[in-house]
């Protein structure tokens, strides 16, 4: 295991790790699936669609014939693995067959992915020119060069994703009653100490020895040994080789990748100089806050700390009840070794985490019936073990076989596909994968990722994981601030109380001015440490206090023990945390390719069919040509939509027609009115154009208004519209009018 | 000058260099003022209380009393700079009298806040208190002991920040079809050594030199020196020199900072150690993009920059147009040396930036006869040399008189003004200060801050500078790219091009690969530089060209420089900078200040009177009791409140219901809904409460969603809800029903 991995284990789910694609696929061996699975922002006719894209995406029986091997020797090493873990193998004898395991199904991920039937139309280069030339997002600053890993979004992108986040917000902070915070990114060296991430929020990467330049590691080693494999001189069986230790890199941990490193004797493959041995960096910024130099921060690698150490604010908010959920939504960065793959790793990105704290003992959830019925397709950790595809199931079964561990976690997954499903991403290509026992951090209890499949592989957009009571309690451990809720008792009980009482007086003429933070820390003492300061004082007369990094030694005429009964009628538990995490940038990317698309016989018209919900405008305003007369309906219909707070753009530039519906296609505007000679005649009209199916109805101009705001919102759908309103097939008055 | 002010010069506008609290006052000696003053979301009767307000505040004569003479003193040093100018007078004479202006300008205005009849019944720490307990916001990491200068927004605090800045995005980008982007916060040196931020953004401080504490020179010898003014000890004669340095700290360079710091000895107030000599601290924070270590880069200290680096994208999606707008929202940072003050010094602040793009020779605004009515408060640097007070004036009317640059600026300025209001800023407590000649840059023709009085003295919350053509240049000096739009010539006209032209296969045998990147440059140049280098080819036969930090030399072979004729139909220009600048966080402090209020008789019961649209949540639903006959009626009142997106608290905790609407009063819901005994009554009728007012009306159930709706976007007033209801005093029907 290399140190992300390990990282894993103590707790980090895979997306908070941005870094990591998840790179496998779903054949849908089980087709079957109900219109319940879908949204009510996702019209009858995507339904058919989506029910037709999944009988075409059957196994087809050759694609079975090659999988199978694979399937089985996945299997094969799942019940190896199994069977080491039940007989109380050695640690490493697990270790080694996990990567064993891990390795085959990489292998069989890879070969699915490779026989999955490409998505129809998509050409990544034609989406990424695009993207570019109509300024959705672009590199930062690259007049200057740029900078890897950096994106600015341009107005396009900026308004979806705004468009995007206000859903979020409605969607979860509102609909769920959430409590939204917004806090700081600086974050002082202890938070994040305590959190795990300075110790080992790492990657790999190695040195060249004279000019300083960095490798991240596992790439290094990848592209040394398949640039080997190439070579005409390597044998059969070296080629296996390389392609064992490529597969297994991922399981590596820093002493074994040292050993390959060295045993090819690799170089820099820029300079051919000498390489350092492996070292840990750690992805995040760091800085100094204040002009001392003495007070290190980092730049926050995720929101969700700076929601842990408010909780005591927060459950106050909540009037001390749980449960409840925070959520934030801001920017995180993480400094990653050599950044590609454009939106999907990148140094600084948007993400929207919530914190929903939940009595560990009671997990169900009060709204739980509402989705129960939910149709999603889960890759849980045992099919992965048994080399089986992904399956469609209903969230309210999932929960009942155990596949996935209580209804809150089970909730926010359905919740988080209903998202997913109404900002864009194409439900065949979401699929949420379980952790398997070995990637969980030891405290978890379940985790599953939300992963779109796009053309870089599944990649993992949204992690949903029940982080049990650790970070509260790390953040205790660090501070002494009890990070606790109360409980009510179903009925009172008594307890021993063991209490620390200290002696005020002695205190006071022992410690001076200091004798108050002595006594602060002495009542935030736990029952262990009361005891173990008693039996001190019993052996050796002495007990050494530690207060704000100073030694006080407290004496036995300094404190007394007591112990007494005492009947409670609550009880403080540690809350645990469920934890839906949202990369913003990587849905919105899964979002673009799932909605790419090319006009039918003409390549060069490409543009997305974003939801009106995302569009980064609603509707579009074009007069026919440059005719004056064009004018005044123009202005008319504009104020009708700033009226329904219907955002567009008139487009009164020169140009065909034709022409500038491409161009508003382009930025994906879903809406566009027409104003052409007929309008001119009363009864005033204009036309209406749907961007997906370029249909065209005419309606009248004081319709229109209304109309395109309840398109927009989702009130009304384009079907429902078409039979209200004559098509529109050619305009009946012509230029003399 | 210290280095911050030096670095105004170079234009920066002082919000941008967000530290300087401005402090002053203005007492309405011309205090008539026409409805045209208030935008419409301001209803009637607040027009009323605040001409009734302007009325009061009329300078008294006591106040004049004291205040003339200081006037006076303050017209004298300004008829003192100005002819000193204008006879052309040596550097050094003018920065004296400059800086003696300023100290009696300081003097003026901080007898002007003490004069001023304090605001009624405003109380900072019950404020203060409130903001706390209801964790509006908070400070950062306090479980940790916190970092000064950084605070967590909490529910309340974060959705009123999250409706002020859609309000931003509705009035500003919306309604002027702005473009709006979202850019990286870490940015590369180069882009930030181009801006002028790394050699000029920086504050005096000075070490301990035993244990490296920081202080701020400025704060550090200010309250040294009031310390000894304190002191018996000290004479009459010596009170006023002290008083004298204090008044004229701000104007002070680092070399004169330290002769009073070594004058008197001062030594370290924490540990009397002594202190180092003043330096220079740079108040960005640094950190290292990727793992090398030598890409040095900054957390931005403005979102200005990532605007201007996109410029060529920008101006090509507005179809190469001008003149537009680009705006951002997000987030910079500044390492402030000791901050204080709240959320008027941070080191972490969201800005929303507004950079408009226009023609240096045309400035004209299309749009601004709608505004050109509005009265606003100006305080001129004419008037502000001559110890003149602020005065209302019509926008139209300050630009006929030149006061204002130009209507592009005028009209931005009318738009801050109406924003402010709509999100609930005082207008008696609203003013524009110009800044002086001496203080703007030598570029900037005008520049305004938008100040807010508050109990820290007039803040800055919004800056507002013409900032030419600066930034632009700049980045093209820094980069070679031409940051220019085409504008099209009244005829077209014949120029003289002057070009040089690469001898390919010369350059190419004699720079192979990097040719190319040669030939690239050479066709950046202009025409000085051409005809620099056909000079130096003439004479030495070889001239140096730097290609990307490598120095290449070029033969009289290489390069022809040709010269003809053309006739073109258009000019490039470099386009001049309107930049309207927005501090979220002091806006936001400044509307609580603005909207404290405390209950007639009850000082306990402390509220904020927040406009609805920015209010957390529009309406509270509250049953009178725990009857369960009250449940269905307040879960239809919510559902229908959903359906009309109002955002809303049901709050069915016991206590009396006196308790409750306190509660909510607390966190600034403007309205409230109780379902009481007559709703269980056919008709269903429920209560509504205006929160500010405490009147009540009775409504039919039916009725709500929509007049709450009305009410909380601003469609209907209070005042004209009333009418159509009855008024509610006491219910009908009590317990038995």
């Amino acid at each position: 295991m290399n140190a992300v991995k390990r990282f894993f284990l103590l707790g980090y789910s895979s997306f908070k790790y941005i870094g990591i694609v998840h790179v496998g696929t779903r054949l849908f061996s089980n087709s079957r699936i109900t219109a319940k699975n879908l949204s009510s922002n996702w019209g009858a006719k995507k339904i058919k669609k989506f029910k037709l894209a999944f009988a075409r995406t059957m196994t087809d029986p050759k694609v079975n014939e090659i999988l199978d091997p694979l399937r089985k020797s996945v299997k094969e090493q799942g019940d190896i693995v199994r069977s080491l873990k039940e007989n109380g193998a050695a640690e490493l004898d697990v270790k080694k067959a996990i990567n064993e395991l891990k390795a085959r199904k990489k292998m069989l991920e890879d070969k699915e992915l490779e026989l999955a039937p490409p998505e129809v139309g998509f050409d990544r280069v034609k989406m990424e020119d695009l993207l570019k030339r109509r300024f959705y997002f672009d590199q930062s600053f690259s007049i200057y060069g740029g900078i890897a890993g950096q994106f600015d979004f341009g107005p396009m992108g900026c308004a979806m994703k705004t468009n995007m986040l206000n859903a979020w917000r409605s969607h979860f902070v509102l609909e769920e009653q959430m409590l939204e915070v917004d806090c700081t990114m600086l974050t002082p060296e202890p938070v994040l100490k305590a959190s795990g991430h300075v110790d080992r929020f790492a990657d790999l990467m190695v040195k060249d020895v004279k000019n300083g330049e960095c490798f991240r590691l596992d790439h290094l080693i990848k592209a040394h040994l398949e640039k080997m494999m190439m070579d005409k001189k390597t044998t059969a069986e070296q080629k296996a080789e390389y392609e064992d230790i490529i597969v297994k890199l991922d399981g590596m941990n820093k002493e074994e990748m040292n050993a390959v490193l060295r045993r090819f004797n690799m170089k820099s493959p820029v300079t051919g100089n000498d390489l350092s041995d492996a070292m840990e960096f750690n992805l995040m910024f760091s800085t100094s806050i204040g002009p001392t130099g003495l007070v290190k921060g980092f730049l926050r690698p995720e929101t969700a700390q700076g929601i842990f150490v408010n909780f005591k604010r927060l459950l106050e908010f909540n009037q001390s009840k749980l449960p409840f959920a925070a959520a934030q939504i801001g920017n995180s960065f993480r400094n990653e070794i050599s950044p590609r793959s454009g939106l999907i790793r990148v140094r600084e990105f948007t993400m929207a985490e919530i914190e929903h704290f939940v009595d560990p003992a009671n997990k169900d959830h009060p709204k739980f019936d509402a989705v129960k019925d939910l149709v999603v397709t889960l890759y849980s950790a045992c099919n992965q073990m048994e080399g089986k595809a992904a399956e469609p199931i209903r969230i309210g079964e999932a929960v009942k076989q155990k596949t996935i561990a209580n209804e809150t976690l089970a909730y926010f997954m359905a919740r988080i596909y209903q998202f997913m499903v109404k900002v864009g991403v194409d439900p065949r290509r979401l699929r949420f994968r379980q952790h398997m026992s070995n990637e969980m951090a030891h405290y978890a209890c379940d985790c599953w990722d939300a992963e779109c499949k796009t053309s870089y592989g599944w990649v993992e957009c949204v992690g949903c994981a029940d982080r049990s009571c650790y970070d509260l309690t790390q953040h205790t451990k660090a501070t002494g601030v009890k990070l606790v809720a109360e409980k009510k008792l179903a009925e009172p009980k008594t307890i021993e109380v063991v209490e620390c009482v200290p002696q005020k007086p002695v205190m006071g003429k022992a410690f001076k001015k200091e004798a108050k933070d002595v006594m602060e820390v002495l009542s935030t003492l736990g029952e262990d440490n009361i005891i173990e300061m008693e039996k001190k004082l019993e052996t050796d007369g002495e007990y050494s206090l530690m207060v704000k990094g100073k030694e006080y030694i407290l004496t036995k005429e300094m404190v007394t023990v007591k112990r007494y009964q005492k009947t409670v009628h609550v009880e403080e538990i540690v809350p645990a945390v469920i934890e839906p995490s949202f990369g913003i940038g990587r849905i919105m990317y899964s979002v673009w390719e799932h909605n790419f698309r090319m006009r039918e016989g003409d390549e060069q018209r490409t543009y997305f069919a974003l939801p009106p919900l995302v569009a980064p405008m609603k509707c579009s305003v074009l007069p026919l040509s440059n005719n004056p007369e064009f004018a005044p309906f123009v202005k008319r219909i504009s104020q009708d939509l700033t009226k329904n707070d219907v955002s567009h753009k008139v487009d009164d530039s020169s140009g065909s027609i034709g022409r500038r519906y491409a161009r508003t296609d382009e930025i994906a505007i879903p809406f566009g009115i027409t104003v052409d000679f007929d309008t001119l005649q009363s009864p005033h009209t204009a036309t209406v154009r749907e961007r997906d199916t370029m249909e065209q109805i005419r309606a009248p101009i004081e319709d229109l208004g209304e109309v395109v705001r309840d398109l927009a919102c989702g009130k009304r759908s384009w079907d429902e519209v078409k039979v209200c309103y004559p098509k529109f097939e050619q305009q009946e008055t012509t230029r003399a009018g």
